[in-house]
């Protein structure tokens, strides 16, 4: 087992990475603090590992929760689910939220520990390889608005992040490609040599090699950790995280999210981003290419829906929680493993990436 | 105008307490950060004070959401008319809410900002006698659930709390009543000084001596503001703010919310902890008479709804907030001047002070 820590003052929180996890009772009694334990997870993952996990758990008083599958039900309906189960049990302030599932179910129970009683305890146990690597860590919690994606949340971070890298086996090849997104994007913005070694060992990782997807969990925990320690609230630098997103999530919102999963999305976002800083002058075209054949070799899409226009992409863009003061911000490249935050690119040239896919 | 801080480290903010506030807009200024303001009232204070607030704020990219009033209102799908709002017209994370209203209006409007883009900044403007001198103090934020008051929500703190007695001159005769039982309540549980000063002055008070009131707002807010520095989160003494509010709560929602006002469930509820308290041997006879004199001198009820049974009580009260591990506490006085938090009372003895209301 591999154990990193994520430096948040009196919030910091270990992250363990390994296998079998899922059946190592101490792990989490060392980060429960009440006799009170609700497991919240989705009807996909619940007959994979929802009884393992209350074996585990079995000297707590366990409720389970299971919700409908999918980013469609990432909404404040189904969050209310969640807290009828807790009053209805009467859990109290000491309780213990467990999101055993993929991001969906750890930002949902994520924001539902952080709203229940004013904010209770919670562990998240993510399945996917998505959220092992992206949203189980750093504390961004919440669910959709018809108007956009997490646009309602809190800063709110968990106890402990407990991977197993087991619960990968399950995973369709889909969604290994899914998480591949988000490990590439390390590489992009932060860490040059991590994208020459995913370069290299990209067919191995879709394979699951034990060893290789252990190591770029790993690396791509401590690239996150890292960054939410200097940033925790998105202020600045954090949201650089964000490359390929906004992109992305107006391509999750046009195409009804849950259609494209949220790593394609930020795939064929991420293609658009490199595009945009080629453009800018910011990569030269081997740059642009490295980049996109990475993306392709993941599995993932490069482009976006052919039916999408300009005008989708320029509407669905505008409400992007980086906006600010009208002014659209985006996460651009300043060269290969280097990215920043900015507003200021001429809008001919952002047209000019939205309107590359049309010809 | 009288100043006075909440010391949160980086999470400080000033409370201004004086007549004609509303219409000083360097106080709003200082503490908005960005161009975006949304005020959030509701259809009764609207009329009264909107378009005052909305001329000081004038210079400023002003948002109006007008909420129905009342705690039967208090809830998810009230918030998101606010939230429909704020995306409709592209409020982005540097926008400031400015609540402007009672303790309702205050508590969604700061979850509303607390849940927003996982969180933007927030003013308080309280504009009842009740919610200047607790809600808006603190950074308790929340709706209800149908189980239960304040069951969701968050601890996050305002920009500033901006207090104009002024707005007290509109407020009927049984709600100037329902913010005596709070500031009696800080009396009660922490300065026996005062408790004696409003003896004095109950009167007075009741006729909205404006020196005698901003004196009483000024000590209320003073001793919330020392017990929330002491601890923000309600892991300890803050709990003591909660005197009457178990028996309170349980008032009100058995008469549905709104019925009883939450000052008036509060004064009822005081009593029941006073008489708790004497039956414990903490108070004497005479300390108890003084309460209850005092709290009926306030125009309050000092005693709970006569169809209210023990059973009822019970049944509500044990999905309190300060229910831990199944153990029901209360906050009761050790002598006047002086509360703690504790489980420690036999059940004999709550269940006396439930009964002694029926006979």
């Amino acid at each position: 087992m591999q154990q990193l820590n994520v430096e948040l003052g009196e919030r910091s929180y270990p992250i363990y990475i390994g296998s079998g996890l899922l059946g190592q009772p101490a792990l989490f009694t060392d980060h429960i603090h009440g006799r009170q334990v609700c497991i919240v997870t989705d009807d996909t993952v619940a007959p994979l590992y929802l009884e393992r996990l209350c074996a585990t758990l079995k000297d707590y008083q366990l409720l389970k929760v299971v919700l409908p599958t999918g980013e469609a039900f990432k909404n404040w309906a189904t969050l209310q689910q969640v807290f009828d189960a807790l009053l209805l049990n009467r859990h109290d302030r000491k309780t213990t939220l467990i999101a055993l599932g993929g991001g969906v179910i750890g930002d949902m129970t994520g924001f539902a520990a952080a709203c229940y009683q004013r904010g209770v305890d919670f562990i998240q146990v993510p399945t996917t390889l998505l959220s092992q690597v992206d949203s189980s860590v750093g504390g961004k919690t919440g669910i959709n608005h018809p108007a956009g994606k997490n646009m309602l949340g809190a800063f709110y971070q968990p106890q402990a992040v407990i991977i197993d890298t087991d619960s990968l086996k399950t995973l369709p090849a889909r969604e290994i490609s899914a998480g591949l997104a988000e490990i590439i994007k390390y590489g992009l913005i932060r860490d040059a040599d991590f994208l020459s070694w995913l370069e290299v060992n990209m067919a191995a990782l879709r394979c699951l090699d034990a060893a290789l997807i252990t190591e770029a969990i790993n690396r791509s925990c401590s690239i996150k950790a890292e960054v939410v320690a200097a940033d925790e609230r998105e202020g600045g630098v954090r949201a650089i995280l964000n490359l390929g997103h906004t992109f992305g999530h107006a391509i999750e919102a046009h195409q009804g999210y849950g259609q494209w999963l949220h790593g394609e999305a930020v795939g064929a976002g991420m293609v658009m981003a490199l595009d945009l800083s080629r453009r800018l002058g910011r990569l030269n075209d081997t740059d642009f290419e490295r980049g996109r054949s990475l993306i392709a070799a993941a599995g993932l899409p490069v482009s976006p829906p052919a039916e999408m226009t300009v005008e989708d992409f320029t509407e669905l863009m505008s409400v992007d929680k980086k906006v600010l003061d009208g002014k659209l911000r985006l996460v651009l490249l300043r060269q290969m493993g280097q990215a920043d935050v900015t507003a200021d690119f001429p809008l001919e040239s952002l047209n000019a990436t939205l309107n590359a896919w049309r010809q």
